[in-house]
């Protein structure tokens, strides 16, 4: 099937850039000696879990229990829930999981150990465990010292639960900005005294998880890491190439979109606002678009309602858009604009090769 | 079921609030002699549809023919298709619905009108067509002008189409600004301008659809009004109080969520981010907040990620929340907020009565 036969707004996957970004990590971590264990949460799909597994990944993070449930098909290795996972019904169900495939769990308290390890006894298995240090995310976490080390160590005497070392992530950190290397050289500074702490408690460090995906190709600079887990590198985006972290040519996912009204010589309307693309701004600072229109970047996607698009065309110097003309948007945050659409096409240039539902869409729970 | 019997996040519906929200602009139209044919992107859902009609509503409006294709259950009078829906595809589907019920459609091009118009002809219907005019809000619409009338008379003489009138979306409005009144009274002159040309070209003024939740209670001083299409009034929001629409009491939905992770004393994290709220800033301007906790309202909700919302707690004055307390959360925009869950719960007090799908959610095309 021709692109031109599907109906808008439409969220399209180029298979090839996304081969490409995948054997890009892949190839950077076996050089590297590093482990991938990919977030799935930008694509919340089998289907592309299983190319990141068929390029060697060595198992797939989630965020929430119901996309562990979506993604925990035969031949996945293990799953990572990176996130402090709360509550009786949400053990109870990651158990679950547990029994089919090795399941880990990041976490900050010794509240949310105790239930796992109550639930894990109670179902005779065991679940792994690794202590979230914050290194400057200032999201969950504890900071570097004493109770890092004691919440380890109460993890360590709890039964179900296996410690296997420790995560970060370190999203905070933006390579494009100036103070973007003194940024890092602090948290490798951080992790180092991390590590330290824990190998003369006698603390396991053998899984030690960071990684995201602006930070991707600087792994190997931060001494200690084990494995990388970043979920952006599939598919990139607007706030990926602001980043530094990749370019307009690796950006695998577009929005096809139709203009359905010209109402005024410097302004077009497109079928797709917030709830196709979401409100994420250009990450950090925004600056004030929600994406960018491949055949015509200098049109400013400026201003969204919930199913209208406007595109200011003052700085547009080719023929102006006419109404049923199709364009294709890059969009500022990929990870969001996905969970937006029940259903992805992959493409090989302009064919629809296969289709398949974004499974883990709208999985909050 | 008690509300504690609830997993999070969840997406809680106070059925009185919402009730006596639907009552408050029933009975408002009903002493005005206006019509009311609210907008159902805020909802998506058949079953508050049916409260809405069972009091008196004079119809129903989607922006999105998978909307129609949702609402359009048996006993919906008609359905007003408030946007200027382009394609083949979308007008055959549309064309199926307007077998059913009575549909009209909002335009401001004759190429749209000209679509319609082949495939009602084709399938032997009528659709009716209002003409949009860009009263200030500068989306879509034509502006007051020679313009407008020429585009209502072309649409005049297609078959399948029955002109109605006129269509306008008062969105720039906002009365809590200081320039509001002014606003208002620019639009009344230039709605009066527009029926008057109209009228002189002896084009229909029958339907004069206006309407939006902040300025609903003003219909009646904008002269030749005959309905209005609000939408967020069923529920309202964090910008609905903000625009002086409305008090927190009115607000009747909530996210109900989880504290997580304590990782700071000045610091929690809830289970929901952009994922379960989006990012929509509070309108017009922001505060840099993503929504009210009902329970401690000095706490800022001032951060997100997709599965992570912080709560800054340096104003909070209470006892600081323990992880696994649960929190309410009124949204910043409840139409993008009720769109990211597939269930609404509905609830008596504390006691959830009935759940349902969010049918329309993701309904893009």
């Amino acid at each position: 099937m021709h692109i031109s036969s599907l109906d808008t707004p439409a969220l399209l996957v180029d298979l090839d850039k996304t081969e490409a970004n995948l054997d890009r990590a892949a190839n950077y971590v076996r050089s590297h000696g590093l482990l991938l264990r990919p977030h799935t949460k930008t694509h919340k799909s089998p289907l592309i879990a299983r190319m990141q597994l068929d390029r060697g990944a060595a198992g797939l993070t989630v965020a929430k229990v119901g996309e562990a449930e979506v993604i925990a098909r035969d031949g996945v290795p293990n799953l990572l829930l990176a996130y402090p996972v709360w509550g009786d019904a949400k053990w109870h169900r990651l158990v679950e999981v547990a029994k089919r495939l090795p399941v880990t769990v990041a976490l900050d308290s010794a509240e949310a150990a105790s239930g796992l390890s109550r639930h894990a006894q109670r179902a005779g298995i065991t679940l792994g465990i690794l202590v979230e240090a914050d290194l400057g995310m200032r999201r969950c976490g504890l900071p570097p010292g004493e109770g890092l080390v004691r919440l380890a160590q109460a993890i360590s005497a709890m039964g179900g639960l296996r410690l296997e070392g420790l995560m970060f992530y370190p999203g905070h950190i933006n390579l494009a900005a100036e103070a973007g290397e003194q940024q890092l050289e602090t948290l490798r500074s951080e992790l180092r005294a991390v590590i330290e702490s824990f190998r003369t408690s006698g603390l396991p460090t053998d899984v030690v998880s960071g990684g995201s995906t602006p930070t991707l190709f600087q792994s190997h600079t931060i001494e200690g890491i084990t494995e990388i887990r970043p979920g952006t590198y599939v598919f990139n985006d607007r706030t990926q190439v602001a980043a530094g972290a990749c370019t307009w040519q690796d950006c695998a996912v577009t929005v096809l979109v139709t203009v359905v009204s010209t109402p005024r010589p410097d302004a077009a309307v497109i079928d797709g606002g917030s709830k196709t693309f979401t409100s994420d701004p250009l990450r950090p600072g925004g600056d004030g678009c929600f994406g960018r229109v491949v055949e015509m970047p200098s049109a400013r996607f400026h201003k969204m309602n919930e199913e209208h698009g406007l595109l200011d065309l003052r700085e547009h110097a080719g023929p102006p858009p006419r109404i049923g003309q199709r364009l294709r948007i890059i969009p500022n945050h990929v990870c969001v604009t996905v969970n937006m659409h029940e259903t992805a096409r992959g493409l090989r240039g302009e064919t629809v090769q296969q289709s398949w539902p974004v499974a883990g869409r709208g999985k909050l729970q």
